[in-house]
Protein backbone atom coordinates (compact mmCIF):
# COMPACT_ATOMS: atom_id res chain seq x y z
CA UNK A 1 0.00 0.00 0.00
CA UNK A 2 1.14 2.99 -0.85
CA UNK A 3 2.06 5.43 2.02
CA UNK A 4 3.10 9.24 1.98
CA UNK A 5 2.48 12.15 4.55
CA UNK A 6 1.09 15.44 4.25
CA UNK A 7 0.49 18.55 6.79
CA UNK A 8 -2.70 20.80 6.90
CA UNK A 9 -1.25 24.51 6.04
CA UNK A 10 -3.27 27.54 6.74
CA UNK A 11 -4.27 27.86 3.55
CA UNK A 12 -6.28 24.43 3.36
CA UNK A 13 -7.95 25.95 6.59
CA UNK A 14 -10.94 28.75 6.41
CA UNK A 15 -12.46 30.88 8.40
CA UNK A 16 -14.52 27.74 10.25
CA UNK A 17 -11.15 27.13 11.73
CA UNK A 18 -10.57 23.77 10.30
CA UNK A 19 -9.94 22.12 6.85
CA UNK A 20 -11.84 23.23 4.08
CA UNK A 21 -13.49 20.65 2.30
CA UNK A 22 -11.63 21.04 -0.99
CA UNK A 23 -8.58 21.03 0.25
CA UNK A 24 -8.94 16.78 1.06
CA UNK A 25 -8.89 16.98 -2.78
CA UNK A 26 -4.68 18.47 -2.68
CA UNK A 27 -4.08 15.74 -0.50
CA UNK A 28 -5.38 12.78 -3.03
CA UNK A 29 -4.02 14.50 -5.21
CA UNK A 30 -0.72 14.96 -4.14
CA UNK A 31 -1.03 11.36 -3.32
CA UNK A 32 -1.84 10.18 -6.88
CA UNK A 33 1.29 12.60 -8.36
CA UNK A 34 3.76 10.79 -5.71
CA UNK A 35 2.41 7.30 -6.70
CA UNK A 36 2.60 7.95 -10.33
CA UNK A 37 6.55 9.34 -9.71
CA UNK A 38 7.74 6.84 -7.26
CA UNK A 39 6.57 4.33 -10.38
CA UNK A 40 8.73 6.66 -12.68
CA UNK A 41 5.83 7.81 -14.54
CA UNK A 42 5.26 11.56 -14.41
CA UNK A 43 2.87 14.48 -15.46
CA UNK A 44 5.70 16.05 -16.97
CA UNK A 45 6.34 13.10 -19.02
CA UNK A 46 2.67 12.48 -19.80
CA UNK A 47 2.21 16.16 -21.77
CA UNK A 48 5.58 16.16 -23.58
CA UNK A 49 5.93 12.35 -24.52
CA UNK A 50 2.43 10.49 -24.51
CA UNK A 51 -0.31 10.41 -27.61
CA UNK A 52 -2.69 10.71 -24.80
CA UNK A 53 -3.91 12.21 -21.10
CA UNK A 54 -6.23 11.54 -18.12
CA UNK A 55 -9.02 13.67 -17.40
CA UNK A 56 -10.48 13.27 -14.12
CA UNK A 57 -14.30 12.58 -14.09
CA UNK A 58 -15.40 12.18 -11.11
CA UNK A 59 -14.50 12.99 -7.64
CA UNK A 60 -15.92 12.61 -4.20
CA UNK A 61 -14.45 13.04 -0.94
CA UNK A 62 -16.01 12.15 2.65
CA UNK A 63 -15.02 13.73 5.68
CA UNK A 64 -14.98 11.64 8.93
CA UNK A 65 -12.55 13.86 11.53
CA UNK A 66 -11.71 17.28 12.20
CA UNK A 67 -8.46 18.34 10.97
CA UNK A 68 -7.02 21.42 11.99
CA UNK A 69 -3.27 23.21 10.35
CA UNK A 70 -0.39 21.65 11.47
CA UNK A 71 -2.35 18.05 11.77
CA UNK A 72 -0.40 15.72 9.89
CA UNK A 73 -1.95 13.31 7.51
CA UNK A 74 -1.17 9.93 6.40
CA UNK A 75 -2.36 8.71 3.45
CA UNK A 76 -3.11 5.42 1.71
CA UNK A 77 -3.42 5.22 -1.64
CA UNK A 78 -4.32 2.25 -4.17
CA UNK A 79 -5.68 1.45 -7.21
CA UNK A 80 -9.54 0.86 -6.94
CA UNK A 81 -10.31 -0.42 -10.07
CA UNK A 82 -8.81 -0.98 -13.63
CA UNK A 83 -10.72 -0.78 -16.87
CA UNK A 84 -10.62 -0.98 -20.59
CA UNK A 85 -10.19 3.06 -20.75
CA UNK A 86 -10.01 4.40 -17.24
CA UNK A 87 -9.35 3.14 -13.81
CA UNK A 88 -10.48 4.70 -10.15
CA UNK A 89 -8.19 5.62 -7.49
CA UNK A 90 -8.64 5.64 -3.54
CA UNK A 91 -7.32 7.41 -0.56
CA UNK A 92 -7.63 6.75 2.60
CA UNK A 93 -6.04 9.57 5.59
CA UNK A 94 -5.65 9.10 8.73
CA UNK A 95 -4.68 11.27 11.60
CA UNK A 96 -2.55 10.28 15.15
CA UNK A 97 -4.51 11.33 17.81
CA UNK A 98 -4.13 10.39 21.76
CA UNK A 99 -7.51 8.13 20.86
CA UNK A 100 -5.12 6.38 18.58
CA UNK A 101 -5.13 6.82 14.35
CA UNK A 102 -8.67 7.93 13.36
CA UNK A 103 -9.79 7.75 9.88
CA UNK A 104 -10.13 11.58 8.80
CA UNK A 105 -11.49 11.42 5.79
CA UNK A 106 -11.28 9.42 2.18
CA UNK A 107 -11.94 10.35 -1.33
CA UNK A 108 -11.82 8.64 -5.13
CA UNK A 109 -10.97 9.94 -8.03
CA UNK A 110 -11.83 8.34 -11.53
CA UNK A 111 -9.37 8.99 -14.35
CA UNK A 112 -10.25 7.97 -17.92
CA UNK A 113 -7.76 7.88 -21.06
CA UNK A 114 -8.02 10.26 -23.81
CA UNK A 115 -6.06 10.52 -27.05
CA UNK A 116 -4.89 14.12 -27.61
CA UNK A 117 -5.43 14.28 -31.68
CA UNK A 118 -9.19 13.05 -31.03
CA UNK A 119 -9.76 14.31 -28.01
CA UNK A 120 -11.75 10.51 -27.29
CA UNK A 121 -11.61 7.50 -24.82
CA UNK A 122 -9.26 5.61 -25.64
CA UNK A 123 -7.71 2.00 -24.42
CA UNK A 124 -5.04 2.57 -21.49
CA UNK A 125 -1.46 2.00 -22.80
CA UNK A 126 0.20 -1.35 -21.15
CA UNK A 127 2.76 0.14 -19.38
CA UNK A 128 0.14 1.82 -17.64
CA UNK A 129 -1.89 -0.74 -16.88
CA UNK A 130 1.13 -2.77 -15.50
CA UNK A 131 1.96 0.15 -13.10
CA UNK A 132 -1.46 0.33 -12.02
CA UNK A 133 -2.05 -3.38 -11.33
CA UNK A 134 0.89 -2.82 -9.15
CA UNK A 135 -1.01 -1.29 -6.65
CA UNK A 136 -4.34 -2.74 -7.58
CA UNK A 137 -5.03 -5.15 -4.23
CA UNK A 138 -8.35 -6.70 -5.70
CA UNK A 139 -12.18 -6.25 -5.72
CA UNK B 1 -34.20 27.93 -9.72
CA UNK B 2 -31.11 29.86 -8.24
CA UNK B 3 -28.63 30.72 -11.23
CA UNK B 4 -25.54 32.51 -11.06
CA UNK B 5 -22.27 33.40 -13.40
CA UNK B 6 -19.36 32.28 -12.97
CA UNK B 7 -15.72 32.84 -15.36
CA UNK B 8 -13.07 30.00 -15.34
CA UNK B 9 -10.03 31.43 -14.28
CA UNK B 10 -5.83 30.77 -14.99
CA UNK B 11 -6.16 29.25 -11.57
CA UNK B 12 -8.79 27.04 -12.27
CA UNK B 13 -6.47 25.73 -14.99
CA UNK B 14 -3.79 23.23 -14.78
CA UNK B 15 -0.82 22.07 -16.76
CA UNK B 16 -3.20 19.58 -19.03
CA UNK B 17 -4.48 23.01 -20.15
CA UNK B 18 -8.19 22.62 -18.70
CA UNK B 19 -10.11 23.16 -15.56
CA UNK B 20 -8.35 21.43 -12.52
CA UNK B 21 -11.11 18.85 -11.20
CA UNK B 22 -10.99 20.80 -7.98
CA UNK B 23 -11.33 24.00 -9.00
CA UNK B 24 -14.82 23.05 -9.89
CA UNK B 25 -15.66 22.87 -6.03
CA UNK B 26 -15.19 26.80 -5.62
CA UNK B 27 -17.73 26.85 -8.38
CA UNK B 28 -20.19 24.71 -6.23
CA UNK B 29 -19.13 27.03 -3.22
CA UNK B 30 -19.85 29.99 -4.74
CA UNK B 31 -23.12 29.62 -5.52
CA UNK B 32 -23.87 27.96 -2.10
CA UNK B 33 -22.54 31.26 -0.54
CA UNK B 34 -24.40 33.02 -3.10
CA UNK B 35 -27.63 31.35 -2.27
CA UNK B 36 -27.19 31.99 1.09
CA UNK B 37 -25.98 35.47 1.06
CA UNK B 38 -29.18 36.19 -1.48
CA UNK B 39 -31.90 35.21 1.16
CA UNK B 40 -29.74 37.35 3.80
CA UNK B 41 -27.62 34.05 5.60
CA UNK B 42 -23.82 34.79 5.76
CA UNK B 43 -21.08 32.98 6.72
CA UNK B 44 -19.57 35.79 8.55
CA UNK B 45 -22.86 36.06 10.43
CA UNK B 46 -22.66 32.07 11.11
CA UNK B 47 -19.62 32.07 12.35
CA UNK B 48 -20.37 35.32 14.69
CA UNK B 49 -24.09 34.93 15.93
CA UNK B 50 -25.17 31.47 15.87
CA UNK B 51 -24.14 28.52 18.05
CA UNK B 52 -23.69 26.54 15.58
CA UNK B 53 -22.01 25.96 12.30
CA UNK B 54 -22.60 23.63 9.17
CA UNK B 55 -19.54 21.11 8.00
CA UNK B 56 -19.20 19.50 4.71
CA UNK B 57 -18.95 15.80 5.45
CA UNK B 58 -19.73 14.64 1.66
CA UNK B 59 -18.73 16.06 -1.36
CA UNK B 60 -18.57 14.85 -4.97
CA UNK B 61 -18.36 16.22 -8.94
CA UNK B 62 -18.76 14.76 -12.30
CA UNK B 63 -16.95 16.26 -15.29
CA UNK B 64 -18.67 15.88 -18.62
CA UNK B 65 -17.61 18.58 -21.07
CA UNK B 66 -14.06 20.29 -20.91
CA UNK B 67 -13.66 24.07 -19.77
CA UNK B 68 -10.73 26.38 -20.47
CA UNK B 69 -9.51 29.86 -19.22
CA UNK B 70 -12.15 32.23 -19.65
CA UNK B 71 -15.47 30.26 -20.08
CA UNK B 72 -18.37 31.56 -18.83
CA UNK B 73 -20.38 28.49 -16.74
CA UNK B 74 -24.02 29.07 -15.35
CA UNK B 75 -24.52 27.67 -12.28
CA UNK B 76 -27.83 26.09 -11.29
CA UNK B 77 -28.17 25.53 -7.77
CA UNK B 78 -30.80 24.05 -5.54
CA UNK B 79 -31.53 22.23 -2.28
CA UNK B 80 -31.90 18.00 -2.74
CA UNK B 81 -32.39 17.23 0.70
CA UNK B 82 -33.27 18.21 4.05
CA UNK B 83 -33.37 16.08 6.90
CA UNK B 84 -33.49 16.85 10.61
CA UNK B 85 -29.31 17.23 10.81
CA UNK B 86 -28.08 17.90 7.99
CA UNK B 87 -28.94 19.17 4.25
CA UNK B 88 -27.45 18.76 0.67
CA UNK B 89 -27.14 20.72 -2.12
CA UNK B 90 -26.78 19.80 -5.58
CA UNK B 91 -25.01 21.99 -8.47
CA UNK B 92 -25.20 22.24 -11.99
CA UNK B 93 -22.64 23.91 -14.42
CA UNK B 94 -23.62 25.24 -18.05
CA UNK B 95 -21.61 26.24 -20.89
CA UNK B 96 -22.55 28.33 -23.60
CA UNK B 97 -21.28 26.61 -27.11
CA UNK B 98 -21.69 26.66 -30.72
CA UNK B 99 -23.90 23.35 -30.55
CA UNK B 100 -26.15 25.03 -27.20
CA UNK B 101 -26.16 25.02 -23.92
CA UNK B 102 -24.30 21.89 -22.63
CA UNK B 103 -24.08 20.36 -19.41
CA UNK B 104 -20.23 20.77 -18.15
CA UNK B 105 -20.27 19.12 -14.70
CA UNK B 106 -22.59 18.67 -11.95
CA UNK B 107 -21.34 18.89 -8.08
CA UNK B 108 -22.81 18.08 -4.77
CA UNK B 109 -22.60 18.74 -1.36
CA UNK B 110 -23.58 17.27 1.97
CA UNK B 111 -23.56 19.78 4.84
CA UNK B 112 -24.27 18.32 9.10
CA UNK B 113 -25.28 20.87 11.66
CA UNK B 114 -23.09 21.18 14.19
CA UNK B 115 -23.23 22.57 17.77
CA UNK B 116 -20.56 24.96 18.23
CA UNK B 117 -20.36 23.88 22.51
CA UNK B 118 -20.63 20.27 22.36
CA UNK B 119 -19.14 19.70 18.68
CA UNK B 120 -21.63 17.19 18.09
CA UNK B 121 -25.24 16.88 15.34
CA UNK B 122 -28.17 19.19 16.39
CA UNK B 123 -31.20 19.83 14.80
CA UNK B 124 -31.32 22.09 11.92
CA UNK B 125 -32.72 25.78 13.12
CA UNK B 126 -35.61 26.57 11.81
CA UNK B 127 -35.08 29.58 10.17
CA UNK B 128 -32.78 27.45 8.30
CA UNK B 129 -34.83 25.05 6.94
CA UNK B 130 -37.56 26.88 5.83
CA UNK B 131 -34.36 29.32 4.18
CA UNK B 132 -33.64 26.22 2.16
CA UNK B 133 -36.92 24.88 1.35
CA UNK B 134 -37.39 27.71 -0.95
CA UNK B 135 -34.61 26.07 -3.04
CA UNK B 136 -35.92 22.17 -2.61
CA UNK B 137 -38.31 21.41 -5.56
CA UNK B 138 -38.97 18.17 -3.87
CA UNK B 139 -37.78 14.51 -4.26
CA UNK C 1 -10.24 53.13 -14.68
CA UNK C 2 -11.59 49.28 -14.87
CA UNK C 3 -13.61 48.29 -11.82
CA UNK C 4 -15.32 45.02 -11.20
CA UNK C 5 -16.31 43.59 -7.93
CA UNK C 6 -15.76 40.74 -6.59
CA UNK C 7 -16.58 38.77 -2.78
CA UNK C 8 -14.51 36.91 -0.57
CA UNK C 9 -15.19 33.64 -0.48
CA UNK C 10 -14.98 30.96 2.15
CA UNK C 11 -11.87 29.61 0.39
CA UNK C 12 -10.17 32.66 0.63
CA UNK C 13 -10.07 32.95 3.93
CA UNK C 14 -7.85 30.88 6.63
CA UNK C 15 -8.00 29.91 10.16
CA UNK C 16 -7.44 33.19 11.45
CA UNK C 17 -10.74 34.19 10.34
CA UNK C 18 -9.61 36.45 7.81
CA UNK C 19 -8.58 36.51 4.12
CA UNK C 20 -5.43 34.18 3.98
CA UNK C 21 -2.49 36.89 1.79
CA UNK C 22 -2.55 34.62 -1.17
CA UNK C 23 -5.65 35.09 -1.67
CA UNK C 24 -5.49 38.82 -2.84
CA UNK C 25 -3.48 37.89 -5.63
CA UNK C 26 -6.79 35.65 -6.71
CA UNK C 27 -8.35 38.91 -7.18
CA UNK C 28 -5.59 40.68 -8.94
CA UNK C 29 -5.74 38.06 -11.33
CA UNK C 30 -9.67 38.06 -12.07
CA UNK C 31 -8.76 41.87 -12.45
CA UNK C 32 -6.55 41.13 -15.12
CA UNK C 33 -8.48 38.50 -16.75
CA UNK C 34 -11.33 41.04 -17.07
CA UNK C 35 -9.50 43.92 -18.14
CA UNK C 36 -7.71 41.37 -20.83
CA UNK C 37 -11.55 39.97 -22.05
CA UNK C 38 -13.35 43.56 -22.51
CA UNK C 39 -10.97 44.38 -24.38
CA UNK C 40 -11.31 41.15 -26.74
CA UNK C 41 -7.92 39.48 -25.29
CA UNK C 42 -8.83 36.17 -24.19
CA UNK C 43 -5.79 33.98 -22.09
CA UNK C 44 -7.41 30.81 -24.20
CA UNK C 45 -6.55 33.05 -27.72
CA UNK C 46 -3.19 33.73 -26.27
CA UNK C 47 -2.41 30.33 -25.52
CA UNK C 48 -3.73 29.19 -29.15
CA UNK C 49 -3.32 31.82 -31.38
CA UNK C 50 -0.48 33.67 -30.14
CA UNK C 51 3.54 33.14 -30.54
CA UNK C 52 3.95 34.20 -26.81
CA UNK C 53 2.83 34.20 -24.06
CA UNK C 54 3.09 36.29 -20.88
CA UNK C 55 4.84 35.62 -18.10
CA UNK C 56 5.06 37.15 -14.72
CA UNK C 57 8.35 37.51 -13.31
CA UNK C 58 7.24 39.93 -9.75
CA UNK C 59 3.84 40.16 -7.91
CA UNK C 60 3.72 41.98 -4.73
CA UNK C 61 0.76 43.19 -2.79
CA UNK C 62 0.36 45.06 0.17
CA UNK C 63 -2.80 44.13 2.99
CA UNK C 64 -3.97 47.61 4.85
CA UNK C 65 -7.65 46.61 6.34
CA UNK C 66 -9.06 43.24 7.09
CA UNK C 67 -11.42 41.39 5.35
CA UNK C 68 -14.23 38.77 6.55
CA UNK C 69 -15.91 36.28 3.73
CA UNK C 70 -18.90 37.77 1.87
CA UNK C 71 -16.89 41.25 2.44
CA UNK C 72 -17.50 42.41 -1.54
CA UNK C 73 -14.51 44.23 -2.97
CA UNK C 74 -14.20 46.63 -5.47
CA UNK C 75 -10.78 46.32 -7.53
CA UNK C 76 -9.24 49.61 -9.27
CA UNK C 77 -6.80 48.19 -12.36
CA UNK C 78 -4.85 50.11 -14.14
CA UNK C 79 -1.58 49.63 -16.74
CA UNK C 80 1.26 51.49 -13.99
CA UNK C 81 3.87 51.08 -16.89
CA UNK C 82 4.35 49.64 -20.16
CA UNK C 83 8.24 49.07 -21.28
CA UNK C 84 10.00 47.15 -24.09
CA UNK C 85 9.87 43.66 -23.22
CA UNK C 86 7.14 43.73 -20.26
CA UNK C 87 4.29 46.16 -18.98
CA UNK C 88 3.20 45.96 -15.10
CA UNK C 89 -0.44 46.15 -13.59
CA UNK C 90 -1.56 47.41 -10.46
CA UNK C 91 -4.36 46.83 -8.58
CA UNK C 92 -6.30 48.80 -5.77
CA UNK C 93 -9.24 46.53 -3.58
CA UNK C 94 -12.06 48.90 -1.51
CA UNK C 95 -14.44 47.69 0.48
CA UNK C 96 -17.20 50.16 1.56
CA UNK C 97 -17.54 50.68 5.72
CA UNK C 98 -19.93 52.36 7.59
CA UNK C 99 -17.04 54.68 7.64
CA UNK C 100 -17.06 55.24 4.14
CA UNK C 101 -14.80 53.34 1.31
CA UNK C 102 -11.78 52.08 2.63
CA UNK C 103 -8.41 50.89 1.09
CA UNK C 104 -8.13 46.82 1.96
CA UNK C 105 -4.99 46.30 -0.39
CA UNK C 106 -3.02 46.83 -3.30
CA UNK C 107 -1.29 44.68 -5.42
CA UNK C 108 1.32 44.80 -8.53
CA UNK C 109 2.10 42.04 -11.33
CA UNK C 110 4.79 42.71 -13.88
CA UNK C 111 4.49 40.59 -17.04
CA UNK C 112 6.91 39.57 -19.44
CA UNK C 113 6.67 39.02 -23.33
CA UNK C 114 8.21 35.29 -24.46
CA UNK C 115 8.57 33.62 -27.30
CA UNK C 116 7.19 30.41 -27.50
CA UNK C 117 9.42 29.23 -29.93
CA UNK C 118 12.92 30.75 -28.31
CA UNK C 119 11.41 30.78 -25.07
CA UNK C 120 13.52 34.32 -24.52
CA UNK C 121 11.99 37.86 -24.21
CA UNK C 122 10.46 39.36 -27.24
CA UNK C 123 8.72 43.05 -27.99
CA UNK C 124 5.46 43.58 -27.14
CA UNK C 125 3.07 42.80 -29.79
CA UNK C 126 1.52 46.38 -31.11
CA UNK C 127 -1.78 45.45 -30.62
CA UNK C 128 -0.90 44.70 -26.62
CA UNK C 129 0.51 47.48 -26.35
CA UNK C 130 -2.19 49.83 -27.86
CA UNK C 131 -4.99 48.30 -25.55
CA UNK C 132 -2.41 48.16 -22.48
CA UNK C 133 -2.38 52.32 -23.61
CA UNK C 134 -5.94 52.62 -23.30
CA UNK C 135 -5.81 51.73 -19.36
CA UNK C 136 -2.45 53.32 -19.08
CA UNK C 137 -2.89 56.93 -16.82
CA UNK C 138 0.75 58.35 -16.86
CA UNK C 139 3.62 58.36 -14.58
CA UNK D 1 19.70 27.92 7.03
CA UNK D 2 16.49 26.17 7.49
CA UNK D 3 15.71 23.84 4.56
CA UNK D 4 12.62 22.03 3.26
CA UNK D 5 12.20 20.30 0.11
CA UNK D 6 8.68 20.11 -2.07
CA UNK D 7 7.13 19.70 -5.41
CA UNK D 8 5.17 21.26 -8.11
CA UNK D 9 1.82 19.92 -7.97
CA UNK D 10 -0.25 19.96 -11.09
CA UNK D 11 -2.59 22.27 -9.24
CA UNK D 12 0.12 24.55 -8.46
CA UNK D 13 0.39 24.83 -12.72
CA UNK D 14 -2.22 26.69 -15.01
CA UNK D 15 -2.78 26.39 -18.45
CA UNK D 16 0.62 28.20 -19.60
CA UNK D 17 1.42 24.92 -18.36
CA UNK D 18 3.82 26.45 -15.67
CA UNK D 19 4.36 27.19 -12.47
CA UNK D 20 1.14 29.48 -12.04
CA UNK D 21 2.49 32.75 -10.17
CA UNK D 22 0.83 32.72 -7.14
CA UNK D 23 1.31 29.24 -6.08
CA UNK D 24 5.09 30.36 -4.84
CA UNK D 25 3.18 32.08 -1.79
CA UNK D 26 2.39 28.34 -1.40
CA UNK D 27 5.67 27.25 -1.13
CA UNK D 28 6.54 30.48 1.11
CA UNK D 29 4.02 29.77 4.05
CA UNK D 30 4.70 26.05 3.83
CA UNK D 31 8.05 26.94 4.44
CA UNK D 32 7.15 28.97 7.22
CA UNK D 33 4.65 27.06 8.87
CA UNK D 34 7.71 23.98 9.12
CA UNK D 35 10.18 27.02 10.42
CA UNK D 36 7.90 27.24 12.99
CA UNK D 37 6.83 23.64 13.58
CA UNK D 38 10.28 22.83 14.05
CA UNK D 39 10.75 25.27 16.47
CA UNK D 40 7.83 24.15 18.16
CA UNK D 41 5.18 27.08 17.43
CA UNK D 42 2.12 25.66 15.66
CA UNK D 43 -0.35 28.18 14.42
CA UNK D 44 -3.22 25.89 15.92
CA UNK D 45 -1.54 27.02 19.41
CA UNK D 46 -1.10 30.25 18.40
CA UNK D 47 -5.07 30.49 17.54
CA UNK D 48 -5.87 28.82 20.82
CA UNK D 49 -3.55 29.94 23.43
CA UNK D 50 -1.85 33.27 22.88
CA UNK D 51 -3.36 37.02 23.47
CA UNK D 52 -2.38 37.73 19.43
CA UNK D 53 -2.15 36.35 16.08
CA UNK D 54 0.60 37.41 13.73
CA UNK D 55 -1.06 39.11 10.19
CA UNK D 56 0.90 39.41 6.96
CA UNK D 57 1.15 43.20 5.69
CA UNK D 58 2.97 42.50 2.92
CA UNK D 59 3.83 39.62 0.40
CA UNK D 60 6.44 39.79 -2.89
CA UNK D 61 7.70 37.48 -5.33
CA UNK D 62 10.07 37.28 -7.83
CA UNK D 63 10.41 34.45 -10.54
CA UNK D 64 13.37 33.90 -12.28
CA UNK D 65 13.35 30.42 -13.74
CA UNK D 66 10.42 28.27 -15.06
CA UNK D 67 9.24 25.70 -12.82
CA UNK D 68 6.68 22.49 -13.84
CA UNK D 69 4.74 20.21 -12.56
CA UNK D 70 6.69 17.47 -10.73
CA UNK D 71 9.69 19.76 -10.41
CA UNK D 72 11.22 19.17 -6.67
CA UNK D 73 12.22 22.94 -5.43
CA UNK D 74 14.91 22.79 -2.09
CA UNK D 75 13.10 26.27 -0.01
CA UNK D 76 15.67 28.44 2.17
CA UNK D 77 14.04 29.93 4.58
CA UNK D 78 15.91 33.11 6.98
CA UNK D 79 14.29 36.12 9.34
CA UNK D 80 15.04 39.03 7.15
CA UNK D 81 14.38 41.59 9.94
CA UNK D 82 12.95 41.60 13.58
CA UNK D 83 10.91 44.49 14.09
CA UNK D 84 9.37 45.81 17.73
CA UNK D 85 5.95 44.88 16.49
CA UNK D 86 6.66 42.92 13.01
CA UNK D 87 9.54 40.57 11.13
CA UNK D 88 9.72 39.79 7.95
CA UNK D 89 10.57 36.65 6.65
CA UNK D 90 12.74 35.75 3.34
CA UNK D 91 13.09 32.28 1.07
CA UNK D 92 14.88 31.34 -1.77
CA UNK D 93 13.67 28.43 -4.12
CA UNK D 94 16.25 26.63 -5.92
CA UNK D 95 15.88 23.96 -8.40
CA UNK D 96 18.12 21.28 -9.66
CA UNK D 97 19.40 21.20 -13.37
CA UNK D 98 21.48 19.57 -15.52
CA UNK D 99 23.75 22.90 -15.68
CA UNK D 100 23.61 22.52 -11.79
CA UNK D 101 21.60 24.12 -8.82
CA UNK D 102 19.62 27.38 -9.95
CA UNK D 103 17.61 30.09 -8.04
CA UNK D 104 13.83 29.51 -9.57
CA UNK D 105 12.53 32.59 -7.78
CA UNK D 106 12.14 34.30 -4.21
CA UNK D 107 9.93 35.12 -2.14
CA UNK D 108 8.99 38.00 0.80
CA UNK D 109 6.43 38.57 3.73
CA UNK D 110 6.23 40.56 6.54
CA UNK D 111 4.15 39.77 9.43
CA UNK D 112 2.77 42.39 12.35
CA UNK D 113 1.58 41.16 15.89
CA UNK D 114 -1.92 42.21 16.15
CA UNK D 115 -3.22 42.13 19.97
CA UNK D 116 -6.76 40.00 19.62
CA UNK D 117 -9.08 41.82 21.89
CA UNK D 118 -8.08 46.00 20.70
CA UNK D 119 -6.94 44.57 17.15
CA UNK D 120 -4.23 46.94 17.31
CA UNK D 121 -0.77 45.83 16.87
CA UNK D 122 1.43 44.48 19.42
CA UNK D 123 5.05 44.42 20.65
CA UNK D 124 6.58 41.00 19.17
CA UNK D 125 6.46 38.66 22.38
CA UNK D 126 10.10 37.62 23.83
CA UNK D 127 9.44 34.17 22.92
CA UNK D 128 8.96 34.78 19.32
CA UNK D 129 11.55 36.89 19.32
CA UNK D 130 13.98 34.40 20.58
CA UNK D 131 12.90 32.05 17.90
CA UNK D 132 13.28 34.32 15.12
CA UNK D 133 16.76 35.48 16.19
CA UNK D 134 18.06 32.18 16.02
CA UNK D 135 16.67 32.37 12.11
CA UNK D 136 18.09 35.72 11.25
CA UNK D 137 21.38 35.95 9.94
CA UNK D 138 22.85 39.42 10.17
CA UNK D 139 21.32 42.65 8.61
Amino acid sequence: MFKMYNTVRMYDTDAAGILYFGAQFRFAHDAFEALMAIEGFTFQQLFEQEPFIFVIVHAESDYKYTLHVGDVIEAETEVANIGATSFAISYRFFKETLEGRVLAGTSKTVHVCIDKETRTKRLLDPRYVAMLAKHHYGD
